[in-house]
């Protein structure tokens, strides 16, 4: 967590209830034609009328100029310090398929890829193979068999997989497969230190039974390997905060963000709509949510300015919604910004907002970027919004005495 | 560098090309008649157009209240925390007289004093005399042998030298010769540490030689030593942010700065005129410049208002041109403000500009500290602004998946 050592003196579990609504990619920047952004395009009439009672700011999600994937972006709106707690790219791969991760498993990134007969790489993508191509292969690997250990490979999308490794006494410091050049072979797996031994030697016996089971194919007649990683031991999300915290998002990699910190996942459909039903069928179990929406950050990093412009305007429409909840405090937050002129994630900083009964008298005169710089909260670290929100819902106790 | 563990992950090398303009002394302070700052009355319109398309914002070049020198101002926009890389005294000394210091060398900042017959201090600056008067005597210091060792004297101005050790095993925590009252005798120097014993006995061993060199004369009859220092182990800017960075600065100290800082110093002449005549003949060379603009310090320094404003006029006559070569991040920053007011350094906050093609959208009214703080950097530690640089340059992946 934030580095607050008295942290656990001054928390305390109370019947009040925090709503943390995540917009991924929120924040964007000025059109250079307009000098606008998404947020002060689009027609927000619901979050600009909250914004004027609410307590405004904009959040720096690590350090200005870095660009946070969705793993920092996460972890930091939660507390969690994104440069001590790391999510590994094999990890987040598997999150972001749902599969059921456990402490101590390791976790890679694969993608099948075409080797000529000499067993060097022609084609690092295997020519982009479709899912339908895919999957029965990464059936046929599920089934490699490497003793000792519970091996699994599960599809992912195209030509991409994820491999997990499940067993004692594996380590994550190996070196990946993947040569990054042509004409070379795919490279062994090699221990970094002796906790990665194991794994680079049930690595490399995956390899080879990759090789007895597609060896005979002309292309994805062998695999690439990278980002092996284990779940990193997080301080638990509710008891740092004595809370009985619940996450709802569409999107599984949401989900195992939620799950790695913690919080009970409650299932939910695959639309927004259906995420917000679900809230209000569960909002009495509960005393904090985090609830994601995910598809400004969708169009933005299609550098699609008017499709994340309406995608904000489609988010607005909820607004009303969450407010009939009446939240002790409502926190509307991105894990960062989705520039459309970025066509990617961005190093901005990112709007804030936070509304409780205590901020009925603060606002700005509009939710976007121009206009949180001047709010109340002013520019703080992502990492201090728990705090924040803690605090609007009556949470927190005096610091000292 | 800035406490950022994965930097190295995070760093590309690319073709883009970042200038650092670094006006010394940059920042100013309103004057108590007009209410306005330097830069507020100074006719910039090339500053101001570029001001209105670029993200403007404040730097604190160490903490509020703090007020800099040049080495810390420009180590903290080189990315160096200043609290942990320290430049000694004697070092900046001898950077600014353009002595080619190694690792391992001492500097000590040395003055001419003066004596009576029983060795005790009547004149801590030896009347002042003038560097007609010191060099021969530094040219006599300068043969002084101390076995072991090479020991050289440099003059800098006036009565004030450098003196230079230069051997295995020498350490600069040792204590000063200046007892800071008159009518007492200079101090001998004491080793602070077992590093410390070789370097005193070495600066002992100068100053008895000074005694049978200088011991006749009426004044300057001994010296004062200082500020012993030897030159930081900084991390090497270029291999940290993959960069082939050089450096033009008309003055040795800024030079002697980015020699520290491992970057190529480009030989420029005396004005800045040539500095940028310099910048275009060697722009195809690098990816990264940091250009220095002097005169607009050494106005406020003096504490003329008016000099500091036509200072900045002056600077803005240059920005055209700078423009014309197209860098990919275009930064305009200052070490420290040197507010005419204080006729010296400052510790305000310092306007900062960024210009890349994805700032057209944003900016201020006009490039000064009123309209920077309401720009869309906000206020930044200044070791920030390289991230930023970079990140505008295209030059910065995202950190975490």
């Amino acid at each position: 967590m934030i580095d607050f050592p008295y942290i656990g003196d001054i928390c305390q579990s109370t019947p009040s209830k925090v709503l943390m609504l995540v917009a991924d990619g929120l924040g964007g920047a000025p059109h250079p034609e307009t000098g606008k952004s998404e947020l002060e395009v689009a027609r927000t009439p619901n979050l600009d009328r909250l914004a004027s009672r609410s307590a405004c700011g904009l959040t720096t999600p690590v350090m200005p100029g870095i660009t946070p994937g969705s793993g920092p972006g996460h972890l930091s709106l939660f507390g969690y310090d994104p440069v001590k707690y790391l999510i590994g790219r094999g990890v987040l791969e598997a999150l972001g398929i749902d599969v059921d991760m456990q402490y101590g498993d390791v976790a890679a990134r694969g993608n099948f890829c075409t080797v000529d007969d000499q067993g060097r790489l022609v084609d690092r993508r295997a020519g982009r193979i479709s899912s339908s191509e895919s999957i029965p292969l990464c059936e046929l690997l599920d089934q490699i068999e490497v003793p000792g250990l519970d091996v699994r490979v599960f599809p992912v999308k195209d030509y991409r997989f994820v491999a997990l490794f499940r067993g004692q006494g594996l380590g994550e410091n190996v070196t990946e497969t993947d040569p990054q050049v042509l004409e070379a072979p795919p490279r062994r797996v090699e221990a970094l230190d002796s906790q990665g031994e194991k794994t680079a030697a049930a690595a490399n016996a995956l390899i080879e039974g990759v090789k007895e089971v597609l060896g005979d194919r002309d292309r994805a007649n062998m695999v690439l390997l990278r980002g092996f990683s284990q779940l990193p031991q997080l301080p638990d999300f509710g008891q740092t905060y004595r809370l009985n915290p619940a996450a709802i998002a569409a999107y599984p990699m949401y989900r195992g963000l939620a799950k790695v910190a913690g919080m009970t996942v409650i299932p939910a459909g695959a639309t927004f709509q259906e995420e917000v039903e679900t809230l209000g069928r569960h909002y009495q179990e509960h005393d904090f949510f985090y609830l994601h929406y995910k598809p400004a950050d969708a169009a933005g990093e299609d550098g699609d300015f008017d499709a994340k412009v309406e995608a904000l305007e489609e988010l607005d429409g909820f607004i009303p919604g969450l407010l009939d909840l009446e939240p002790d405090a409502l926190i509307i937050a991105g894990d960062h910004a989705t520039p459309s002129i970025l066509a990617g994630h961005g190093w901005q900083p990112v709007p804030l907002l936070i509304h409780s009964k205590l901020t009925l008298g603060e606002g700005v005169e509009a939710f976007h970027e121009r206009a949180c710089a001047n709010g109340s909260l002013g520019r703080i670290q992502a990492t201090e919004v728990m705090f924040l929100a803690l605090a609007h819902a009556g949470k927190l106790l005096k610091f000292g005495p």
